[in-house]
């Protein structure tokens, strides 16, 4: 390409943190170059690179937009302010892989998720400042759109730390109790192949295509050491982390999520989403614990359902989403009394009702186009974050009896242990390995 | 519901027209309320009625959001402004379905294209205003949303004028001369289950909740007469038809659209896109045909291939996607000498390549998540509207010796006539049965 063209472009803005990069491996990154010449392969991360990053992604005409920082106590993507799109994916790492193998994917994803998510190419050299004799860094989707409020949150799942092939990466003794395969529930149809996975990586953003790249470059980096075992694009977010997020609705017409626990609630999130200091193991301080469900919805079948009997088994006015019992959709639903019906979801799921278990839900609509009946394939591809995996297990048993059971199916499963936000300079997941 | 908290609601802007409704059938939706009471079932298009509309998704907050009129010349979501989601549907219409089921179900269509496109439910009743003892008219998973700019575009399929039952519906002599199934190009591998269809509705909107919901709602409205055969959604717009719409990038990060047809370039609409009136047939005259092909990209092999070759491939820089002749992204491409490959894309697809055959194209990104290989199962659902399907026909066979077509795969295929825009009143296809 024409140099001094490129040269013309906006700089994009510093990285908000400058590790010295000692932390941060490169090697995955110049495997990229397989079957190219890698001479001109320029990678870097600190701030006297980023004058070379040219067709930055970030403009100044879009300053405006959303960025959020990668590094930090906790990983972002979890209070973060639900942004308007997803695509998740699982992977499993590749046979014979041993723990350095992890260790640099780790850092690898680290280093080129704090660049995607501050709005620029993977790498220094990118899609197009590389060598024109080797495949681009990045696969280049993305030139010129903003970070569109990008976060990667990334997971671990039971097998990193033992499975059949046994204690692959020397983990075993550091696996957190509960991070367990989940029981199974009444009425799970589970598709394997839809489910579990080593690894997780969450991407949010309010453009999709921001979302799709991070999660195919995040793949092309992974190659050779993990692959992707499943993915899920979503869309309208059901849930909401801040007060001024209006509540979305669900694939079913209904408010969801009215009561999540929101980001600016300290309280709520140190008693039931972050790990604490305290809590073993150690290394999890901060972090989190993942549930993703994939949950079809028989929506064609819901749709024949008259609306009061709608209203009843959720347990709410479907127009303004307030509890049968009265009031607004703020208002806390009163169990007294029968206008809740006892089998509601909104009575079964409320934390009132079990023990003050609450959670904090990140969803997302999904439709995988249609089946061969002619009916949407679509549902809810639930995502809660929880400071212990038994929260998750409590009420979903509690939801057994749940009348909207017989409209959903849940056919998708994962848990991830979510370790804290990597350090300046760090990798996500170090604490595991130090 | 409450029906004073109801009525404290924004009433919805009136509707762009107001028809009399007598060309508009209520059958459809009355048959929605299957196994439900009917008598509280109110619909009803007119003006009088819209104060009646509670819960109305058109907000005085979002007046800015864009809207879209459905009535007039031609149908909207040809030269619309690309909006950033779609939601593409293509039906059959079911065995033993006569005349007047297909004629109700466009009229029924128009009736809640028309209230959609303005942000408002399908009908007067929606998803809460109904009786609570019928099934509610509208699923109401976009209650609360704007029209975010929302179009809606109906097409006719091959079959519909006639199939191996022959001449179902009367309008074999109606038949466009031209609508025939594509012809089998190279390389096709068309799944037959993601191809063809009686009909087609195009959802085109800047929330992807807006679009899934209005093809849901039309699927249902269909129920007994049409059924869903397949559904593609689709994100990050590939092309532009405004001038002021930044060229959009495809999945193998390249500018793709650079010489689309914009919508105010009347001339070049008129010559290559819309239908005239001395066109055969005349019910066609300000319609179009649309052809839609789904072509699976083969990302992962495509982003192992040196930069210089994707330009070579293309015959654009990939960075501002100018031409290898030289100049940027709007300079017109010197195919004199070599500097752009004799069988690079970008020269195979231009129209002084091909006689200055043009087509507007309005195809978007889509990832259906990944295979078994772990593969992102991604590409581009290709749209393109022209006056006549010999055009796209034409460029197709041309492209047979694309370089590109190492990279990609057509695994979907379908053509529609595209009928003129309804007159305000009356429904979309109106002409094919006067």
């Amino acid at each position: 390409m024409n140099e001094s063209e490129s040269g013309a472009r906006e700089a994009p803005a510093p990285l908000p943190s400058e590790p010295s990069g000692g932390g941060l491996s490169r090697r995955g990154l110049l495997g990229l170059a397989v079957g190219g010449g890698v001479a001109g392969l320029a990678v870097g991360l600190g701030a006297g690179t980023a004058g070379g990053v040219a067709l930055g992604r970030a403009r100044a005409a879009e300053e405006a937009e959303s960025r959020y920082e990668f590094f930090g106590t906790h990983q972002a993507g979890i209070t973060t302010p639900v942004q308007d799109h997803l695509h998740f994916a699982s992977f499993d790492m590749m046979p014979r892989t041993d723990r350095d193998d992890l260790l640099s994917l780790l850092q690898d994803w680290s280093y080129a998720a704090a660049r995607m998510t501050q709005g620029l190419e993977v790498s220094a050299s990118g899609a197009v400042n590389g060598s024109a004799d080797a495949p681009p860094d990045d696969t280049g989707e993305a030139l010129g759109l903003p970070a569109a409020g990008l976060t990667l949150t990334f997971g671990f799942g039971p097998g990193l730390f033992e499975n059949e092939d046994g204690d692959r990466y020397g983990l075993a003794a550091r696996r957190p109790p509960g991070l367990e395969r989940l029981p199974a529930f009444l009425g799970d149809d589970l598709d394997p192949e839809a489910s579990h996975g080593d690894l997780c990586i969450q991407a949010c953003a309010d453009d999709p295509q921001v979302a799709v790249h991070a999660i195919r470059n995040l793949s092309r980096i992974a190659f050779g050491r993990a692959r992707l075992r499943w993915s899920q694009l979503g869309f309208g977010k059901t849930s909401r982390t801040t007060a001024s997020q209006a509540t979305p609705r669900n694939l079913f017409g209904f408010k969801d999520g009215t009561a999540n626990i929101l980001a600016d609630d300290t309280a709520a999130l140190a008693d039931h989403v972050w790990v604490a200091d305290a809590d073993e193991p150690s290394w999890m301080a901060g972090g989190s614990y993942l549930v993703a469900r994939k949950i079809a919805m028989l929506i064609e079948t819901w749709d024949r359902v008259r609306l009061a009997e709608q209203d009843t088994i959720i347990g709410r006015d479907k127009g303004v989403g307030a509890p049968l019992s009265g009031g607004d959709e703020f208002t806390p639903p009163d169990f007294h009394g029968t206008t809740i019906d006892a089998n509601s979801h909104v009575r079964l799921a409320h934390p009132e009702q079990n023990d003050g278990i609450r959670i904090l839900r990140r969803g997302y609509n999904y439709v995988d186009g249609n089946n061969t009946l002619g009916r949407l394939d679509a549902g809810l591809f639930f995502l809660s974050y929880q400071r212990d995996p038994a929260q998750f297990i409590s009420l979903q048993r509690r939801l057994s009896i749940d009348r909207l059971n017989e409209y959903i199916r849940h056919v998708g499963s994962g848990i991830w242990a979510i370790p804290p936000g990597a350090r300046p300079g760090s990798y996500v997941g170090a604490e595991l390995f130090a």
